[in-house]
């Protein structure tokens, strides 16, 4: 109650800012397509390895993605600083073809903390920063406490987000009536649901289809079906090993070549299960 | 691996039981289709209530469903006697034209309970039955266990038996070796998975694909996303409501109608979760 | 709501039945102590083995138990039919001294199937029943639910009855405001808390102290900490094994010498461990 | 396997350390005893209030605490900058009489960031630091993945380091067998264990007697529980409000007046919980 209390403050003192960015949101980045989570290599002691990054962004080149996702899940951004967070950012920024989006992960605990990650994202570059749940303290992460997080994100990010739900590492779901108001701010574009309920992603799609709102599987094994009922792309970390394989079954989903699709689907059940489960060993 | 050995054991043993199942399947019962898990209608005393249940019957022969499932979760059969059990499914027979498939909940804790059940719903009519994994003993309900299990029950059933996955109400997920495995049984012919994990029946389809084993979506939540990954049908709460729109929704994927039937199952997920939450007054 | 409003209907109309059960309840079993619950025998094909019960038995009869749980989780009862589940309670009656008690599982998914399993275990010889919660409807087993289930068996049984909380089986844990609700119905003398929560034991002892509430712990493992904060005794699977222990580590704890208790409790730990993990063999 | 025969490698290349460590610890740090672990508190711009703080650490003096925890789920460190973290420890180090004990939690995801962190609070004056389990990758957080991590922070940290268990929050329960390996070590005097599961307090307390290894309890709700199977004292959110009241239910546990302790421990259980649950409004 205090919280959507201060909310409203919050709203009204800020509305010429919210203009800006609504202006600019009538041109919503249109994320729809499929990203690999890239992994961040590491050199033997421990430090980023430029070298292998770079070779790795050569290899996504031929590959027909719409973009990038620098430090998801994936990218193990929680054992690099938030120097390295940045500069990895940036290196790939550099390095791909600016017609590839840079959607990069910013979220921290804090709102503080990631308001200040998602305006660094956005100065080495992102054209986007994809935002996690907070989790630490489960008991007080309601509806209410989400939705405050957010909108105080998205009221200050230079860059548009992307909401972030993952409940195999936080233990959290995202509840539906969170992404719902949530995707009526402007500067909220979509969200990655990696938690494949599909019951919920079809939902999702229909109840913020008024706003533009754009919804990722967060994994290949649900890729099909997401788009069955109606998401707009996917971040695979399958993508990062079977990249046209996944291109190509995301085209022919697009395409309304749906037998094609669920042949080529569940040949890649099985290797995106695998993918999976190996992501982790300990730098 | 005693279970291994005792199920190697047991089939050789049972053999020519075995060969006569086989011939008896070489025409499997079809199931492809729609079914309302039908609720037990019960009197102010406690009884069952045949009156009611005779109307809801009469409502249900003008819907295009391939069947009935009589005492599904839905049908809240662990509050009847064994006696009760028997007669509902006896008169929903009596009543239902022939050409409708009746599929009875036998499943029970122990095998040799379920065995029984199992040639009492045949006696009383049924043309399969459903048969839910037990679960009183989480710890020891492993792969093999349930292996153990299905396989005596299907050794022994004069007629075809349904794998019932529900892990909402059983806290077990009953696993994929486990129903690849069983899809080789020539008495075992499909699974009713409740589950709502778009990955696993996807790929439960895949992998049993050889066997013609018949999937069932448990829930009119994820239905078009199961059929588009080769689901052969249904069980759904919502068809005791709106069963000529489920209807239409499983027509509209069977004939590759897939963005009409995206717009018929946005409409129907809402519905959908007040009908499951709604399902459960103490009798 | 609903469910208040009947209960409150219900207890007016037999206020007449409580009045009287009231009288009885003055003398109220006096349950502390130790238990084992006991396996059921079976023979190799699969009936019960009364030859080796009657062995087991007589071992127990060297043994200072305030008496014998039969048909609790580990008397594998959800493998047994009604009529074995009697013969068994009356058998064990016939052949323990009266002294010791015999309490007997009698909880079943349905009010009604409880009330008559209970009163069956009454005629039997049972001194008490041990009610487990109903759990396959988790969605609506809410408090008022099971209080209203509880206090209708409660009403009806005509011998004690035990609420019996086991979380590991039933994924259910019976809030504390029913266990403090139902601790003041005269026929509801006690309950065996199996979940090891000790804050929750000793909170249940404190709030239900006014009553003459009667706690026995489920396990071995937490049985000397249940006793520190209140507990009555306890129902211990690893009494099966090693029962002198157990009924020695009780009067260790009774009498106040607590460094001994503590030392002998460290010994018993990991025994338990094993017990509870080995219990468990499909029949 | 991989991570074993690293920690093998390891191990022998930092001999030299550990031998010295180890004289180090020949006089191992006593923390028996009852710790609050502090709130930070925020100033209405979202700074650390440090006047606030000072006013805190006052009120702590006249209550016979064995220290502070600094930095614990408490003090809501997740929401802090790094220096922040640090900044509070060297003040309350400042404060606080030298006999008393500064507890500072550094734990991070990362190995190489929790060193880091470590070393900065020794340096800020800690006595010895808490190390919560790392979680995000819950997946691959095996037993061998949890020993290798505290390994090398024990080593590199030049204060005691205290295992930090908080299922609650990290959905992980440090393995038992990890705690014992782990007990081994000469720089990791003890354990806070906030899971609750006396069972498992009881068994740590048995299996690492033999290393002078010293378990808290975490909350107040089973604090004397946990003194009667052997615990060495507790850090108890509570303790911020009833201080006086916990230490003198630590005195009594401690000098074998059990029955006066039960009576204590009952009424703490009730304020316990609601101090655990109104903890947590987003600063």
């Amino acid at each position: 109650m205090l919280a959507k209390i201060l909310n409203l403050v919050y709203r009204r003192e800020i509305g010429s800012v919210w203009r800006s960015v609504s202006t600019h949101a009538s041109q919503r980045l249109d994320i729809a397509g499929i990203y690999p989570p890239i992994a961040t290599p590491f050199t033997q002691d421990g430090n980023v390895d430029y070298q292998s990054l770079d070779k790795n962004l050569q290899k996504y080149g031929s590959i027909p993605f719409r973009g990038l996702v620098v430090q998801g899940s994936n990218g193990e951004y929680p054992y690099l600083t938030t120097e390295e967070r940045i500069d990895i950012v940036r290196r790939v920024r550099e390095t791909l073809p600016t017609s590839k989006i840079v959607m990069a992960g910013s979220g921290c605990e804090s709102t503080r903390e990631t308001i200040k990650m998602s305006e660094s994202m956005a100065s080495a570059g992102a054209d986007c920063v994809l935002v996690v749940t907070p989790c630490f303290y489960h008991g007080r992460m309601n509806s209410s406490a989400l939705i405050h997080h957010y909108t105080q994100v998205a009221d200050s990010s230079p860059i548009p987000i992307i909401l972030y739900n993952v409940p195999a590492n936080t233990f959290l779901d995202l509840p539906l009536d969170a992404v719902v108001q949530l995707s009526q701010h402007p500067n909220i574009i979509g969200i990655k649901d990696s938690g494949g309920d599909i019951t919920r992603i079809g939902l999702i799609v229909y109840k913020t289809r008024s706003q533009d709102f754009q919804v990722l599987a967060g994994s290949a094994g649900f890729l099909m079906a997401a788009y069955s009922v109606g998401a707009a792309g996917g971040v695979c970390a399958l993508a990062n090993v079977l990249g046209k394989q996944i291109c190509e079954l995301a085209q022919l989903c697009t395409s309304g070549q749906w037998d094609k699709a669920k042949e080529l689907q569940y040949r890649l059940i099985e290797p995106n299960t695998a993918v999976t489960r190996k992501f982790g060993v300990l730098p």
